[in-house]
């Protein structure tokens, strides 16, 4: 079975359109590695490339395409909404198919002190990757942002993993690291009431006691309706359906159902079967019972 | 994309293991193609192979393979319990992806004319690639069985599609066809009584007034539950989830639910899908979003 690897780095860039072609140019003719999706954002001034291959060609890959960012964007004229440290803003590695996530740790670990090594830009490690409880979240580690790292690079608690603890004089620091398949799913609702959605939200997600590995906020959807947005961190503890039947008990409470529901760009294999196994009582499934998973064994 | 087909042909051997290895033999050797699975059976005395490759590489195998049989295997010697018409008993070319169910038809009636051509065996097309209404089902084509072939084919309403009139004196004749990805699917019911389960595949196949595209009977599972055991024979139009819902309300009527239910043997992904799109009532999800989907684009 192939040893598949996924590569979701963010770079600080989002409007200039050049660059953003420039950075996606770097994976195209890297040898061994397919691009899957650009995405730029530019009130977030910022692009998220998404690629696959094996894990050789996916950390060479990466390499590259970090050392074309830190030739090309400069982080002193950077203005975006998005919380960011650097040029090479975070490069996460998700293990897809044939290998485990000790094997992308291990990748995350060298890939970080490459690019120290080739392009002098300071590395923190975070979540599998970390190594202090306090550098698992993207959040807690982003803190103070680009304009802040001097400071915060002075601190002994935050020194980097690699490299010295004085930033890039352009590209400041970058945050790479590895965890699983993230899931972006939505929820709309059968009502436009966005007090719904969000106390729908805070009843279902991890950080106000709903479901562990479970991100979510109650925004408006573009149809009008209330929608629980969510993220899912770990489907394999949490499931996709665990969520929907949450978010469905919890809207009965307030006279509301669940109108549609949708997968924000991509999902595992693993995570659609799971959703067949649970409605359907599946006993004894296994993902090589599905034809096209057969075939790429 | 790949354009791939399943071939999944049926020998008249289930009991020999050298013959049934030396029919494995030619698929594993012919370029281009992939063996999936090798079920035998030796009560019924006849083996199942799967295998899938491109349509080109597919039909060469399976012409390959059927060669073989027509050396190895002698009708005249052949007892089993399942009704059989010929040493290479049928051929199934099932459209997996890239290509539409009139090539799959074209490609099974080019197969037919080689099997007549090199190996002289008449042959019958059945399913998609049926030429009468009445060809269309493998029960109606496989009355009087090989025992009863002369006879058969003295009738011209049982004239062969392609081929003389007269069995090969050892193979019989060969029944190639196209059709869809069939679905083995069985629910275990909450109760032991065999009647209930027999009373609602009644009440959901096709043939007693209940769902289209599905056959059902209701048997005793191994593990002593009451179980519907049923093929689904066009998920496209009649998916698994609709079979589980309108067994689970059957089943209610009697006081019994579904305990846990099965699929035997190989799934298309997009029947998979189907089952996430309507529980979790997905809006717009396309199977590319699937990483593994994706990746074999």
């Amino acid at each position: 079975m192939a040893r598949i690897v996924e590569c979701v780095p963010n770079f600080s860039e989002g409007r200039r359109e050049e660059v953003i072609q420039a950075l996606a140019e770097t994976i195209r003719t890297t040898d061994g590695v397919r691009l899957l999706d650009v995405q730029a954002d530019s009130s977030h001034n910022r692009c998220v490339l998404s690629f696959v291959g094996d894990l050789e060609a996916v950390r060479a890959a990466a390499l590259a395409a970090a050392g074309r960012a830190v030739e090309l964007i400069d982080m002193n004229r950077h203005r975006g909404e998005h919380p960011r440290l650097g040029a090479v803003d975070v490069i996460p590695l998700v293990p897809v198919a044939g290998l485990s996530m000790e094997e992308c740790v291990a990748a995350a670990h060298a890939l970080g002190r490459e690019i120290w090594e080739r392009l002098r830009v300071p590395v923190y490690f975070y979540a599998e990757a970390a190594t202090r409880a306090e550098r698992r979240r993207l959040p807690d580690i982003r803190k103070g942002e680009y304009e802040g790292l001097k400071g915060k690079l002075a601190e002994p608690a935050w020194a980097p993993d690699v490299g010295d603890p004085v930033a890039h004089p352009t590209a400041g620091v970058t945050v790479v690291g590895a965890r699983r398949p993230l899931i972006a799913y939505n929820i709309n609702l059968t009502t436009a009431d966005v007090e719904v959605a969000r106390r729908i939200a805070r009843a279902v997600r991890e950080s106000t006691g709903g479901l562990v590995n479970v991100q979510a906020m109650g925004v408006k959807a573009a149809s009008g309706q209330a929608q629980v947005s969510m993220n899912l961190l770990d489907h394999t503890r949490t499931p996709v359906h665990r969520a929907f039947e949450l978010v469905r008990v919890e809207a009965a409470r307030h006279g509301a159902d669940i109108l549609e529901s949708e997968i924000v760009g991509l999902i595992p294999l693993d995570a659609v079967a799971d959703v067949a196994r649970f409605y359907l009582r599946l006993r004894g499934f296994d993902r090589a019972q599905i034809l096209e998973a057969k075939l790429m064994e």
